[in-house]
């Protein structure tokens, strides 16, 4: 066990250091569209991430503050997009307050199953909701992946969002 | 409504498909420090989102493959370090099985609440777990913020891992 004591400078969390903190980390970027009878929905999300392998689950969340969430809560099912750069434009449209996300009827389709999807996304899961758990002004959601949709051009360029920029992550050093 | 129904090839989700999916996905990299009492752990992760601003909170998973997991499920806090490209030998260590996480004595400290640090870090949070969720073979913690660390020089270099590579988003094209 190590003695020391850090001797950095810490503050209280508040609203202002805690968004300030994760403006700062980047993240994949999904847009999560649903329908659970009210009509199809779409949200522009950077918070899915993997949680198991076996069986396959994810986790993401939704505040309350957008407009799409009470729906993608009530749904059963929710499909996940995992968005390159060549879809930019339709991370734009899922984030935009007041807009119809579903206007311009060229860009998406139902599957089989009912779910609205964006047809030109290379990488999409399908999802069942199995678990809804409220945190602050938000709903975190456990999901079990159903169908999964990879084209095989997928995913050179993945779009990435940081400190209010959107990124192309294919330009990137490795290191 | 559309009536068009896709025409895509979807495929039922089993662990390959879903893994790599994921593995297309590019995530911020964070190490998740606890100590129980049972001595301390840490974890890398590209899991970590945050979830609500008000109150500060922020949900991580932690699958029962890593050796960190009992520790960081049965602490009471956390410490969550986001990391920057100058960081990656850190990320390396904590991703690294069967080595001792604290064996150089140079590299962290502890809080004066006990939680050891890695004092390099320029980004860092303290959370209290508040609800924990098993999802497949993981845990989900849902935490909420309690003190913030950020360092004047944070974050214009922030590490990304993509298809099993590190990545320097500093260098990446802005859309």
């Amino acid at each position: 066990m190590n003695p020391t004591t850090a001797m950095e400078v810490w503050q209280a969390a508040d609203a202002e250091n805690f968004a300030c903190l994760f403006r700062a980390q980047p993240g994949g970027v999904t847009v999560i569209t649903a329908d659970d009878g009210s009509g199809p929905v779409a949200l522009t999300a950077t918070s899915v991430s993997s949680v198991s392998v076996v069986p396959p689950m994810l986790v993401l969340s939704a505040s309350d503050r957008s407009s799409a969430t009470p729906t993608i809560v009530a749904a059963e099912t929710l499909v996940v997009h995992f968005l390159d750069v060549v879809d930019l434009e339709l991370a734009k449209l899922a984030a935009t307050s007041g807009v119809d996300r579903f206007a311009d009827r060229r860009l998406w389709s139902r599957l089989p199953s009912g779910e609205p999807i964006y047809d030109s996304v290379a990488r999409k899961v399908r999802v069942r909701t199995v678990d809804r758990v409220r945190a602050g002004g938000a709903t975190v959601l456990i999901a079990q992946a159903l169908d999964v949709h990879s084209a095989p051009s997928a995913a050179s360029h993945p779009l990435v969002y940081h400190d209010r920029t959107w990124r192309d992550l294919g330009d990137s050093y490795v290191i």
